[in-house]
């Protein structure tokens, strides 16, 4: 017997009907002879319908009543799935994040945990009760609702699985695991069994939508094994976890793309120490989510440097972009929203170098101009045409044999 | 400049617009100099929408999770209202139940108030900001979320005008006040100004569906003002208060009439001490809401006794009374569905006995059939049949020139 903390997502919870099947398989795990903690989102689009009718109300939306309005959600859900579980005979208990413990900074509608005190969680497990709690939410320090942003609720699974001491933390959802590639641009992909932390981080950063990147970072940190898997199906999917060294090690794991981004070039800068500092203070500052950051060898003491950003924080990076180009004397600023992301992840890169080489060769023969390059030790990603994105993505996943 | 306290029931803030009309009207208040402390109900009918999903989840509702699935629609409204205000630059921090301090039983779904400790809401009208309390909740001894139960928004509301000594609680509905008869059987019916206390809980325990009785009640005990008027027209509406020596005394105040009960009579009940004692206590203990009681005037030993209860509760009260009819040897138990109530309220008619003549004249000269009559020192309430309550009103109304 032991302790599994079950996180389902807005689409495994969507209406009555999922939130019974939901509460199904709690109670088959409960009776297998497990301790389940819960965790749930909101239902369905519920939290997009809330922050549509927060703008229909209002031009300003101060963050701590966002987080009084969002988490709303996720309550109605627990709420909801305690009853289903009761109706199958197993005695179960909501509890919001903050009634669960989780005490959070002031930072309203992003909120970070700073302490996590599960006591009534304990007390009810004890109690041979199955708590379910709300995700993404907490307490701040001045007693208000915090809501930890979107795709919390998986950071709020990880934190009780570590917190509690659970044995793996199950992340159920849409789809049936983590894919080689998007299966709907590949329809060869395979959903892997393993991938380890540091594949599923560069996965994620690169593109791969689930589960959520902050999630797979406290895993890693907690060494909290993760199992992504389907809420439709109740399949195993992919164990996310501590590369072991017998594991067999594919120099290439996955084919990930990302078409969320555009990319911004200021060139002609004077290669002078501090000016990329400078920039990106500035959209730090701004807010803006700078992704991947190229800069060119310089020549002749002047460089270009190369930035992404999403496609929202455009207009404003432009700007901050230009005002600072002006000022420096760089020769120009340009932007480009028709850009997308491929990328190759694999902890067997490390120590293979013909990877790159490949990834060239493939993109070339198939007339893909490579627009940026960016390496991690386990990653390659290359900016090519929006357009030509789904081929590089077909090309590359099967150049790798995937 | 004074402390009001300002209660949106469900209709008030139904829509976005609704809510920004509402933001409106509370900014005026402010800045006329008035200090407001805000309460409100859930957004239209969505208490009901969240009861109908609950019921497609499960079979088994317990109170503890169906007071965390209601709490979550006044935790919308508030923080969607404190949004408006700022868009009108008041400030404005919304509350739940437990965070403006009520503390109250664990009798789930409807819990009542034991202890209120405003402190974090005093501490807003200090920094002058205006706190938006959510209706209708708390939090228990046991850190549960509490409901305190349909209409205990207006408690919430009167509650709070107490404990922080507000010169008056406006309880905003759908109909611009208290009227001499529901003026949509009435055309010519009267909004009321002013009605003592007694008066207003006559009414709503014979029909008068606002305000809620329970927050009549409250009132009335800690002698805390109600204006009860329309957030449509935004026109002054009718005070509650306690009756002036000064007042006018009008000897009939209003019309009320209910169609939501029915009748059940047990005929030949030996007239022991202890069987009237025994009937109520089994119905009592099934949670049966008995209202009007007659028993009538014993005649050779045996007599009748008859009540009504809501439409809901007719199968398991008549049940319990057969059972017990025949433990005692009566001869008999029927029911009827088809009543109504119609009942004259007014605090003049403690001293005027004329009244119940006129009253049963005016519907015997009408051919309305009186099947039973319960008085109070401030009210007579008349059973007639259900298709004859519209006339009766109407021909009461008249009778008695309101």
């Amino acid at each position: 017997m032991s302790l599994i903390v079950q996180k389902f997502g807005g689409t495994s919870v969507a209406d009555p009907e999922r939130i019974r099947e939901v509460a199904d398989h709690v109670a088959r795990t409960r009776r297998h002879g497990d301790d389940v903690v819960v965790v749930v989102s909101a239902m369905g689009k519920e939290t997009d319908e809330l922050i549509r009718l927060a703008g229909a109300v209002s031009k300003v939306r101060p963050g701590r009543e966002m987080d009084m309005l969002i988490t709303a959600g996720e309550r109605k859900a627990t709420a909801l799935l305690c009853m289903a579980l009761h109706d199958l005979g197993i005695p179960a208990d909501s509890f919001t994040g903050s009634q669960a413990g989780f005490i959070t900074d002031n930072t309203h509608t992003n909120a970070k945990i700073l302490e996590l005190r599960p006591e009534r969680l304990q007390a009810a497990l004890r109690d041979g009760r199955t708590p379910v709690v709300g995700g993404a939410q907490g307490v701040s320090s001045d007693r208000d609702v915090t809501f930890l942003g979107r795709g919390g609720s998986d950071t709020t699974a990880v934190a009780l699985a570590h917190a509690l001491g659970a044995h793996s933390c199950e992340l159920y959802t849409d789809v049936p695991g983590v894919f080689t590639a998007d299966p709907r641009l590949v329809p060869s992909a395979r959903r892997m069994s393993t991938i380890s932390f540091d594949e599923m981080l560069e996965m994620t950063a690169s593109g791969c939508p689930k589960p959520a990147m902050r999630s797979v970072e406290f895993a890693r940190t907690w060494g909290v094994k993760l199992h992504v898997r389907s809420a439709f199906t109740w399949e195993p999917g992919t164990w996310v976890q501590e590369e072991e060294p017998s594991m067999e090690q594919a120099v290439v794991s996955a084919v990930v793309h990302d078409t969320s981004e555009a990319k911004v070039t200021v060139s002609g800068v004077p290669d002078q120490p501090g000016i990329a500092a400078r920039l990106f203070r500035l959209l730090a500052d701004a807010a803006v989510n700078v992704d991947m950051i190229v800069q060119n060898t310089s020549e002749h003491g002047i460089t270009d440097i190369s930035f992404t950003v999403p496609h929202d924080d455009l207009p404003q990076s432009e700007a901050i972009t230009t005002a600072l180009a002006t000022e420096i004397s760089a020769s120009g600023v340009s932007s480009d929203a028709g850009i997308a992301r491929v990328s190759l992840i694999g902890a067997g890169m490390k120590s293979n170098p013909g990877v790159a080489a490949l990834t060239f060769e493939t993109l070339a023969a198939a007339g893909i101009n490579i627009e940026m390059i960016s390496t991690s030790a386990i990653r390659i990603s290359c900016i090519v045409r929006q357009s030509q994105v789904e081929q590089a993505v077909q090309e590359l996943h099967t150049a790798f044999g995937l």
